[in-house]
C-alpha cells in the first residue's frame, strides 16, 4: 500500500482560547517582567522593527514605559536623513501606487553615519537600545551599531536558520558572530520545534517567532509558506524547554507578528511565549512614526514584494494602548491590563507560570453571539 | 522528543444538534421543572443579572410566570434613585460615546438603602426573589440582602474560584458564607469540571456555567479567556453528576449566556443544563428595563471595559416570549414550547432525562438550503 | 475521572464530494430505476408533499415523465374547493405578513369530499398516485385516501418513530395500519440507524430520511434538533442494509430534504439513497402551483411555526428541470443527466451500485478558485 | 453493528502551508526543471489546454520562456479558420447569454486542416508542441497531429481512467495508443492512488492530476465530483512513487486546476507535483488569447454544461507573470520567483526534493490579520 504524506493541524489565534484556572488571584499580584541576558524589562512587549512602528523617538518612550523598541537599521530611518518627509509620502501616496513608491524608497542606499546616528539618540536618551539587521548585511553592519553601543542585535529575516547556503555570500555562522559582537543577539523568525532548537545551540539570547502571520505581510499568499502562530509558538517553547534541560541555558521567545487584540497576546503567552513583538497596535500610536498607516519590510523587495500598506488609523498615546485606562473594548487598548486579568483568571504570577495555562480549540467564527453582535452594534 | 501541549476541541451552540431519538412523545406529556434547594420553579428559565433586563418589575413578572429574575444589587438598580432616567440616557447616547457614559454612571456609589428597598418592592408582590453580587462585595452587601428576606443568593464574576488570592481583600470562603446567610447561594461563572466540582464541595446550592458567551460581553476579544457553552455544560455537568455521586446531593447548573434561540436553549439542556440564565433575547420583552438595548455588566470596568451596548429591538410580551403563540419563525419566541417540543423529539418527560439526549457535531454553516434561504428570503 | 459524553460528527452535502473510480462507464449504459413493491419508477425522484410543489397536475405530469409527486392531504388542496387562490394569496402577501397567513389558511378544516376528489382526478389520468398524512390524522383519512384508491400513502411528520407516547390520541401502529390499509406505505422522517431499522421492522415500505435540512424549514435554529443529509443517508442505508440481512426484504430509502443542485442528488445516492425527494428545486418548475414561492408544511404551526417562505423563482419547465438540456451551470437543471453523468465517471451501472462509490470530505468552503469565482463573474 | 461509511479528509490549497525547514538557501541555487521522456523545461509550468489561454502565439511564447502550452486541438482554433473573431464574440457576450452562445459555437464541426496548420505554425517558430483530444476524439485526430509532428499529446477529460465502458464506441486502450502514436502520451485528469497506477501502467508518460478544481469549472456543483488538489496530488504523487518501485520508471505528476496565486503553485509542489497545469492565471496575460476573460472546456457541453465564464481582466505580459519583477503583492506575478522562494526556504535544491517539504492543515480564515488587511486596504 501506499504511503501518504501525514498532515498535522495547526492552530492561529482566532482558533483557541484560554480556560480559566481552579484558582485565581488578583491581577495586581502578577509579575510580567521579561528577561534577555542581563536586561529586566517590566513588560513583556517588544515594537517590531518596522519603519510604521520604531523611531527614535518611539524607541525612547517604549523604553521608558517599561518595554523594547527596534530600530531597522535598513529602513527609512538609516537610508534618509530625513525620514519624516519619506514616512508623510507613503503616508499620501494613493492605494494602486505605494507598492512601486516603496520599492523606489527602499532603493536607495544605507548611510553608515546615520546608523551611529540614530543609535547615539537613543542612548543619549538613557533608553536601551535594540536594532535589527537582515543576514545578509550583519557582517557589515553590526560592527557599527556596536561600537555605537546598542544593546541588543535583532538579525531577522522572513525565515532564518542556524544554516544558509549561498554561492553569493558565506552564510552567515551565529556561534561566530556571537563571539565578535559584545552584545545579546536575537534572531528570527522561525516557526518549528528544529529550526528553534538548532538556533539556540548557537548561542544567542533569544529567538523570535513567527512567518507569514502578520497584518502587513502576504508571505502565505506569495509563497503558501507560514505557520499559524499558535502552533509555532507552541513547538518553539517546547525547544525551549528541551534547550533548557540540555544547557540549563533559558532562552526566551518572542512570538512576532499577526496581533491585533489583547486576547492574541494573551493566547500566545499562554502558548509559551516570553515575550511578544507587535507592529500593527503599536502603529495606531500617536507617537508612531507612520502616521496612521503601516506596511511589512518585505513589502519593498523589487523583485517579488510580499506586503501590503494597511490603513490603521491613530487612536491615542502609547501609553493608553499599553496601560489604559480605556473606553474602547475591542482589546486594542490597555494590553498591559489584559495580560494581567487573564493570569489572574488563570491564578499564575509570572509569565512562565502562564505557559502552564490551559489552551482549548474553540474557533471565532462559533463564539455563541457574535454574529449577531457585529449586526446590531 | 519535545512534548507538545494537547489541545481539546472546544464546541458551541451554532455546531452542534440534537438528534432526534427511537420515542417520541406529545410535548404536553413533559415536565419542566428546575428545583434549587425548597424552591421549585414550573420552567427553566433565570433572567440574567443584568441591567437590561431584570428590574423589580421583570422579576415580579417572571416569577409569576413561573421562572427566575436575579436582580443586580450592584447596577443602576441600587445606585440611583431613580433607575429609569438613567437607562433612558444610556438607550440615548450615540454608539461612540457609550462606554464612557456606562464607566460614568456605574461609578455611582451603591446606595444600601435602595438594597432593601428593591427586595422590598418584590416581596411584597409575593414573587420570589433573587439577587446578585460581586465576590468582592458579597461580605458587605449580603447581610443586607438576608435581611430584606431575599430568597436566593446569586455570587457572580466573570470568573470565579473556590479559591480567590488578593492582598486587597481576603478571598471570599463558600463554605463560610453559607453559614452565615440563611438562603440558597448560587455562584459562577465558572466553565470546567474541576473548578464546577470544587465550588460544589463548598456547599454552593447552584453553578453558573458560561465565560465568554454573551451576546453584550467581550472577554473572548480583549482577554482570549472563553470557553464555548456546549462544552463548557457537559463538562460542568459531568462535575455535578461525579458530585452527586460523592455525595448524595444534587446541585444544579444553569448555563449562563449567549443564548440566541430557542434550538440554543434546548442543546445546552441535551449538554446538561439543569436551567439557562437569559440575557439578550429577554432584553427585546416590550416589559424589559433596557428599551430595546442591552449592555454586559463588565462592560462599565473603568479601565479595561469587556462588553459592547447592542440594539435587540422590543419584539412582544415577557408572556409571549416564553409560551408564544407566535408567528415569529427564526426561534425567538416561544422558549417553552420549543424545549418541549424537542423533548417529545427526543421521546423524554423530564429536564434530567432530556440531559441523555444525543448530540452531534453538525456546524450551522453547512445546514443545506440555508445560504439560499437567508439570499433569497 | 468524569465521563464526558462522546460526540460524533456529522456531514451535510456541502461538506462532501464523490470520488471518481478506477473504471467509467458512458452514462447512456445506467439505469436509475426506483422500485417501492410491485411498482417500478423509471427515475428515482420524489416530488415532496409541500403544497408549493404538489397539486393534482403537477403529480401527473411527474408520473408522466417517470417520477413520483406526493399529494399533501392536510394542506390547501383539501381545505379549499379552490386551492389556487389561496396559492396566489400566499405568493402576494408581504414577506412579514405570511406566516400569520399561514397559520390562518392552514387553520381551515379539512373537507373530505376533497380528499377523493384530488386522488379521483390523478388516477383517472393514468397517473400514479401518492398522498400524505401526518400520523395524529392517519387512522381518519387513510381509508378515505385507501377508498379513493391512491397507490401509495406516506405518513409523514418532522421526527416518525415506531413509538409515539401521547396522551391525546393512542399512537398509531404501523404494523396495525399496514394490515387495515391496502397499499405501500412510506414513513418518516428519521434520520438514525435504530429508528430507522425499527420503522422497517413493522413492516412499511419505505423510510423517508432527513430532519432539518430544507431550504423551507427553521427546524435547527427553533428547536436545535437536526443531522446532516449526508450522515442521515448513511446511517439510515446502513439501517436498511442490516434489515435486509435480518429479514430479506429490501425496503428502499428516500432522503428528504435540503437539495439544492443535481451535485447534491448524487451524493445523496452516493451515500446511499434509493431516491431523493425534491422540494425547492421543483418548486421553481413553471408548472409548480407555489407560483415562484416556497414554504415548509410545519411553517403554519399555531404556535410554534418553524419554517420560512423563500422565493425560488419559476426557471423552465418540470422537464427541462428533470432532463435538460440546459444552458444553467449551477446544477439546478438536467438533474437525471446529473446523475448518470455521476454514476459514469464512478463506473456504476444501477442506484443500488452507486451506493458503494467513495465520498470524501471535502468541504465546499475550501473548493479552489470558488470565491474568485463568485467575486468576478 | 451496522457497518458505517468511513470518510476521509480531504484538502485543498487554502487548508495547508508549506513549513520553513531548518536548513535555507538561496533562491539562485535552486533547478527547477520539468522534463517528461526526452524533454526538458527549465520551468515545471504547462498552459492549459482551454480556448482562452492556449493558441499558437501564446504556445510559441511560452516554449521560448521555457515552459510548455497545450493546444486544445477540439476548441475554437480548429473549428473556425478564424478563432479571433469568435473569441471576441464570446468576450462581448451579457452573462446571460454565454453559455447559450458557448453551446453553438462549439458545435461548429472540427475542421482537420485545421489540426495541422496549426501545430504546423508553432513547429515552425521552434516551439515544442503540445496538443489536447478527448477520449471519444483520439483514434480520428491523434494521427493527424502525429503527421503535423506534434511533440506532446494529451489525452484529457474531466475523469480519466484506464478502463472506459461505452456501447457506442470501443473505449481508447492507452497501451494501444502508445504504440500506434510515435510521441510521448500525457492523460488525464484522474484524483486517485488506483486510477493514477493504473494509468501509469498503460505506458503514459504524464499523469494530470485534478477533477473539478478550476476556476471556470462547476463540476463539483453540477455532478457533486472532485478531490482537493493537495489531496489528488498527494495521492498520485504516492502512485508515481510506487511506480516507480515497480517499473523503474518516473511518471511525472501534473497538477491541473484551482491555482489562484504563487503560493498555490508552491503547495502543489510540495504535495508531490512534477509540474503545474495553469488556467486562469495566464488567462490574464497580454497575451492570452480569450481577452480578459477564462471559460473552461466543459462549459459549452450541449445538454449538461459544467463550467462558468468568468472576467479575470488583462494584467501584464506573460513573461512578468512568470518572472517578474512585480510591484503587485496578491501572488499573481512572478510564479516563478515564488518556486524558487518557496524552496529557498525549504532548503531544497530541485523540484523532486522539494516533494519532501512539510504540509501543515492551516486553514486561510484564520491566518492572523487577514480580516483587518481586507477590510482596511
Amino acid at each position: 500500500m501506499a504511503k501518504f504524506k501525514e498532515l498535522r493541524r495547526a492552530y492561529g489565534f482566532d482558533e483557541v482560547a484560554i480556560v480559566p484556572s481552579d484558582v485565581t488571584i488578583n491581577p495586581d499580584q502578577t509579575n510580567i517582567d521579561f528577561k534577555i541576558e542581563g536586561l529586566t524589562f517590566s513588560i513583556p512587549v517588544i515594537a517590531a522593527a518596522m519603519d510604521a512602528v520604531s523611531d527614535v523617538n518611539f524607541a525612547i518612550l517604549l523604553s521608558k514605559l517599561g518595554g523594547l523598541a527596534v530600530l531597522n537599521l535598513e529602513g527609512v530611518q538609516t537610508r534618509y536623513d530625513n525620514p519624516r518627509e519619506v514616512l508623510a509620502e507613503i503616508a499620501q501616496a494613493p492605494q494602486a501606487e505605494v507598492t512601486s513608491l516603496l520599492q523606489k524608497i527602499y532603493s536607495a542606499p544605507i548611510k553608515e553615519n546615520l546608523i551611529g546616528e540614530r543609535i547615539g539618540a537613543i542612548k543619549k536618551a538613557g533608553a536601551v537600545c535594540s536594532v535589527s539587521l537582515t543576514p545578509a548585511n550583519t557582517k557589515r553592519f553590526a560592527p557599527l551599531a556596536a561600537e555605537a553601543r546598542a544593546d541588543i542585535l535583532v538579525v531577522q529575516s522572513t525565515v532564518t536558520t542556524a544554516k544558509h547556503i549561498s554561492k553569493s555570500y558565506r552564510g552567515l555562522i551565529f556561534s561566530e558572530l556571537h563571539q565578535t559582537i559584545p552584545m545579546p543577539i536575537i534572531v528570527g523568525n522561525c516557526v518549528s520545534y528544529s529550526t528553534c532548537l538548532e538556533l539556540m545551540k548557537t548561542g544567542v539570547s533569544g529567538v523570535l517567532v513567527g512567518v507569514g502571520p502578520g497584518a502587513a505581510c502576504t508571505t502565505r499568499e506569495v509563497l503558501g509558506v507560514g505557520v499559524p502562530q499558535i502552533t509555532a509558538t507552541m513547538d518553539c517553547a517546547a525547544a525551549r524547554d528541551e534547550y533548557l534541560r540540555q544547557s540549563g541555558r533559558y532562552v526566551p521567545i518572542i512570538t512576532d507578528g499577526g496581533f491585533r487584540k489583547g486576547g492574541d497576546i494573551c493566547k500566545a503567552i499562554a502558548a509559551g511565549a516570553d515575550g511578544v513583538m507587535i507592529g500593527s497596535i503599536f502603529a495606531q500610536a500617536e507617537e508612531a512614526p507612520g502616521l496612521g498607516y503601516h506596511w511589512g519590510m518585505s513589502h519593498p523587495h523589487p523583485a517579488l514584494p510580499r506586503g501590503t500598506r494597511i490603513r490603521v488609523g491613530t487612536t491615542c498615546p502609547l501609553k493608553q494602548i499599553l496601560f489604559g485606562p480605556t473606553s474602547v473594548t475591542d482589546g486594542s487598548q490597555n494590553l498591559v491590563g489584559a495580560i494581567r486579568t487573564a493570569m489572574g483568571v488563570c491564578g499564575v504570577r509570572t509569565i512562565q507560570e502562564m505557559h502552564q495555562a490551559e489552551l482549548i480549540i474553540a474557533p471565532a467564527i462559533t463564539t455563541e453571539g457574535k454574529s449577531w453582535q457585529l449586526a446590531q452594534s
